[in-house]
């Protein structure tokens, strides 16, 4: 091999199983390697920064690959661009070193959940926000009179909450039972709730920025935040849960996978030259 | 019957072949026609105020329906979004006439169509809007050096085109061939063109406001405004198409559907009474 290749890509999960190839299924990995392998001309293996559920999209996923091939940045981006699907899109591409694995150079993450709190569902977000709907408490005086989209999520709780996840703690409720790695402290740098996303007063976006993150935790957090927004937990039970050998199911629900998207992937260095070229 | 039905729905045109019932074909009309029947336990008719193409959206399309069964409006809609298909959802019912046709009824329209200009497609968006594409003169100095969302479309130009269009003109140069409608006259109220659309500075949203339209008409004035703003078109030749027997063929193309959302439909008296309950 004489070169690596680096692509920043966007994409709708919507239609895939995920990140991760799997067999007989329609996997992003698998789609780019099969559409590189095209361009190359020999056996290609594609790594990724973040192996995101099905459903889960992606602006800023990262991923890598080694070939004999030797094409500037552009004429990669173009020509990958001429056959990859409607639902993936290469947005940028820099040469890296061969065998550069991003997962392991990524120096922090951003993600975004959205909610979508409108009483009834928007077809048009139905396959980028989750909707929870009007939470209403029964003993809501004149629950029968509310309008559009009142709710009654305590957002300033919830941004309460978001202030006690930043910092660095031991995450190891909030992950997957699948998920059975020793190392479970991770640092979350930035933890932001943002309400009238996208100008709609409807819809309401948590970002968060941090290190590294474990199998489906930033949609056990979204889950969890949901429950501290709906009185159901307090902020000393969250603080709680932020030690050693916390356990996953006093946590709260996973959040839907559909209101997730990977926004960026912060690198190191790509190659050891370090002199890349910007398409 | 005893109750018309007046709902207003949203959809996401995507996996519809365009509002009207066509047989054989999935369709938003018929979709609502069968929701609506399981639940009056009878035949009804669905009658819509706008035919939208196939691949258009809608966030405030208006359809009506004759029936025997009595519901209070909430019940309605909670009835009807249990059993729709999750790409279209009821926002609001109101009670009217027997035999109230929104087409007939509506004063005034509102359309969304939004261009996307950045250099690469969007996966996220290639439902929601016209991929243009960074339009970019071969004389255009420093070419190649050209970044992101850089584009050469002329907004100032755009804007003034926009201006044009307002107010009461002969559009025969801006409908499909298809139509054959002997009036042609049509009053735009407020065509509008939003940069930094959902603060994307890659996004671009053109809104019209009329009285009436025809078929394609607000795709081939999305599109005739791409022209100008390419400089393909003068505002002298705009201008001339405005007329009574302007030919289509001198108007810009046709825009893509995927761009196109009707927004909401102003109607004017719902029932002879004037007493609608609303959800």
């Amino acid at each position: 091999m004489n070169t690596g290749v680096c692509l920043t890509i966007a994409y709708d999960g919507c239609d895939f199983h995920g990140f991760q190839a799997q067999k007989g299924l329609r996997c992003v990995q698998s789609e780019v390697q099969a559409v590189a392998q095209r361009i190359c001309r020999h056996d290609i293996e594609v790594r990724g920064a973040s192996r995101t559920d099905a459903g889960v999209h992606a602006e800023g996923q990262v991923v890598a690959f080694d070939t004999t091939r030797e094409l500037a940045p552009r004429r990669w981006a173009q020509a990958l661009n001429r056959y990859l699907p409607s639902d993936i899109a290469v947005k940028d591409v820099r040469l890296c070193d061969v065998g550069y694995t991003p997962r392991f150079d990524a120096k922090d993450k951003i993600y975004r959940y959205v909610f979508h709190l409108g009483a009834v569902r928007d077809p048009l977000f139905r396959h980028r926000a989750w909707h929870l709907g009007r939470f209403i408490p029964f003993e809501y005086p004149d629950r029968d009179q509310l309008q559009g989209s009142h709710h009654c999520l305590d957002l300033e709780a919830m941004k309460e909450a978001c202030k006690l996840l930043v910092g660095t703690h031991d995450f190891s409720a909030f992950r997957a039972a699948a998920d059975t790695r020793s190392d479970t402290v991770r640092t979350m740098l930035r933890v932001d709730l943002h309400e009238g996303y996208l100008g709609r007063s409807d819809l309401l976006a948590l970002e968060v920025e941090g290190t590294a993150f474990m199998k489906n935790m930033v949609r056990i957090l979204a889950g969890t935040l949901i429950a501290v927004g709906r009185g159901r937990m307090t902020h000393a039970h969250l603080a709680s849960l932020l030690v050693p050998g916390a356990n996953r199911i006093h946590a709260g629900e996973t959040a839907p996978p559909q209101g997730l998207t990977l926004l960026s992937v912060r690198l190191g260095r790509l190659s050891s030259a370090d002199a890349q070229a910007s398409r």
